[in-house]
């Protein structure tokens, strides 16, 4: 008889974004053309860039001929990315490592999750609170969680680290000793940003204890301020503790296109075995590659053109966080994030629930956010806005919510 | 101090393809310009369908514009996807399957080891013998496997079932109780094609058992033979104990574009869960979707043309088989498969091991193969042929192998 994996069983039932999207729907068909703004996902809006899009024409070509056709590629990725990548993100900028040390995957979500696979049961995690769900609910489906506890929305054998106004949304050491440490700067869902300093603790106290530091990066190119790591390999002693998940999603638009990598310095030992030889075993036996036109998609990213268009698609989005930081500012909320991030915290008025100023948004300003609670409880009393809408209709939701507020 | 999943340690260092690779490699190194003739490993050659080449320029045409742009798509794959693989693969053939049955994917290989992850760590694990190592290898990585015992070539958890010419390289039911039990027909590495009796036997003993079958058809396109089943969803009773995997890899030549499928019927519980709504979560967790540009490239492969011009390539690699069959078979080998397969599995002749076989061929032909003992202990004594090459090639490899034997 088959027995399921009984992890899986413990997982709640709602989650953040389904039930967001139920109370839209409901919403929206008690008030039909009502013309909401969503700025609750994370997703992007911006086409690709014409450079993208022209690598990706010019290797669907390739696939239609004989000579230009690509089977089975590497698991890792392809040279031509991992050099590029190798070189554009970090030799450039000063950070040594090397192409073999980089791992193309379809998504810093498969990657976060599936990293899972090279540790053992017995590692305790600790997580930011607020978090990203996916590094919780990975570890939940494999057993390092514990069982939850509804009355305080946390999991037994979890370390929450919370993050707060008064710590400025940077996590404290924890007292317990943690293995692995899940971190994510510039943040989801509180948009701050971790200096070198910070960070500088984390990997000292990682490299003391043995712990490995999973480091999200995913938004790395929203940072804007002076001086701000944009990976953790630019700390030192962090090749002998880290693991960094970066994103194509964020910067080029590649939500629907899926293109991500993970990155394994070769100093990087447990229990006297590589991680990036057990990563790159994991890979070969459960991942077949990036498609190739994908990849190329990828590689446009570097070139000259790219970068501009990139660039400009940033520069668009940070545009929008600044609508919607100086919006809500000047209605009166206390927010954060919004610089070096494309997400905006904001304090809900009054003391209120997030999921009651959820509710008076969307009533009210006809404006869909994501209720700070859904992240984690220290995420109570806040609400998310992303910067990833059109401008025209992140200005009028930023007015509709400033005449409601 | 973070502890590795030590069952990494308890994987075999050497990977058949990369032992392959090496021994080519050291021969090409000391016959430069001999002219060396791949028919290892099962990557297909035949450039993408037109129609799918098609599909893909006009969908990243969309992406490349703020209308047609596509950001996150659904994990399970994009509803025009799962209706046309639903309308085409099953309810044409007469068999009963929902769209919300099906969740697209990167690969059978991603899936065949990430379906792992909704199972507990005590289930039984059975497989064929010669078998495709991704379904041992990922469940030794989840513990399923107990130990190696490098005398046998076994893992001590796991049952083998033979499939030898004396069964005509089709298991019988083992006598062990079995849980999770992995078929793949028509079989990679044998090339045999399981009837419908036989099926329904498993299916049988599955439901009895409350065992799960995890059914592999990546080559059912290649069947030929009238009454063979190209799914197991064909035999009755197969909704209430099995999960099918199939890919685009090996029909429309996806093996460089990356997209396959599973299907997982709603009846399928156990443990009182239903499996595809576990399934549902986990990728909904750990993955991200399949990008739209391929799933818009897969939807063409059920278009008219896409359908003629998949057919045209199957008809080349099926050409190659019988080149390979019938040559093989003229040169006094004893040979099975490639009839409904694009794999032929041939016994090296008086009596000599698997290796020897292949150094010899590789040595005095020029043609690479794969040792018919890298796929377990029963695969000893035979070798692999794969169909995928090109015609002119094949015709020469099979003229090379009679002039040596």
């Amino acid at each position: 008889m088959v027995h399921i994996n009984s992890n899986f069983q413990k997982l709640p039932g709602s989650y953040l974004f389904s039930e967001v999207a139920r109370r839209v729907s409901v919403y929206a068909g008690a008030h039909p053309n009502s013309n909401i703004i969503r700025l609750g996902i994370g997703d992007v809006t911006r086409p690709l860039p014409d450079a993208v899009t022209a690598a990706m024409h010019q290797a669907v070509d390739e696939m239609g001929t004989a000579e230009g056709f690509h089977g089975y590629g590497p698991e890792q990725g392809y040279d031509f990315l991992r050099t590029a990548i190798a070189l554009h993100d970090y030799q450039e900028r000063g950070i040594t490592i090397d192409p073999s040390e980089i791992f193309v995957s379809d998504g810093a979500k498969s990657d976060c999750g599936n990293i899972g696979d090279i540790f053992g049961p017995e590692n305790i995690v600790a997580v930011c609170d607020p978090v990203y769900s996916v590094y919780l609910d990975t570890n939940v489906m494999a057993g390092r969680a514990g069982d939850y506890d509804p009355r305080t929305g946390k999991w037994s054998r979890i370390i929450y680290m919370p993050c707060t106004a008064e710590n400025d949304f940077t996590p404290a050491i924890p007292r317990e000793k943690a293995d692995l440490i899940y971190l994510c700067f510039p943040s989801n869902p509180t948009g701050a940003a971790a200096t070198a300093e910070q960070l500088r603790e984390w990997v000292d106290y990682a490299n003391a204890n043995g712990a490995v530091i999973l480091y999200d990066s995913a938004y790395e190119a929203f940072i804007t301020t002076p001086g701000i790591p944009h990976s953790i390999f630019e700390i030192e002693g962090a090749r002998t503790c880290a693991i960094e998940f970066r994103s194509f999603s964020k910067t080029a638009g590649f939500t629907g296109t899926r293109c991500a990598y993970t990155v394994i310095p070769k100093e990087l030992e447990r229990d006297g075995a590589s991680l990036n030889a057990l990563w790159n075993r994991r890979q070969c036996t459960k991942f077949n590659g990036v498609p190739y036109v994908v990849q190329r998609g990828a590689e446009a990213v570097y070139t000259p053109e790219g970068r501009r268009q990139v660039e400009a698609n940033l520069a668009y989005y940070r545009g929008n966080a600044q609508v919607i930081r100086e919006g809500l500012l000047a209605a009166g909320l206390t927010v954060s994030g919004g610089v070096d991030s494309p997400y905006i915290w904001a304090k809900t008025p009054g003391g209120l629930g997030s999921w009651k100023f959820f509710d008076l948004l969307l009533d009210q300003a006809r404006v869909v956010t994501t209720p700070g609670a859904g992240f984690g409880p220290s995420g109570e009393g806040y609400i998310r806005l992303t910067a990833f809408g059109e401008r025209g209709a992140t200005r009028e939701a930023v007015q509709r919510i400033r005449s409601v507020l």
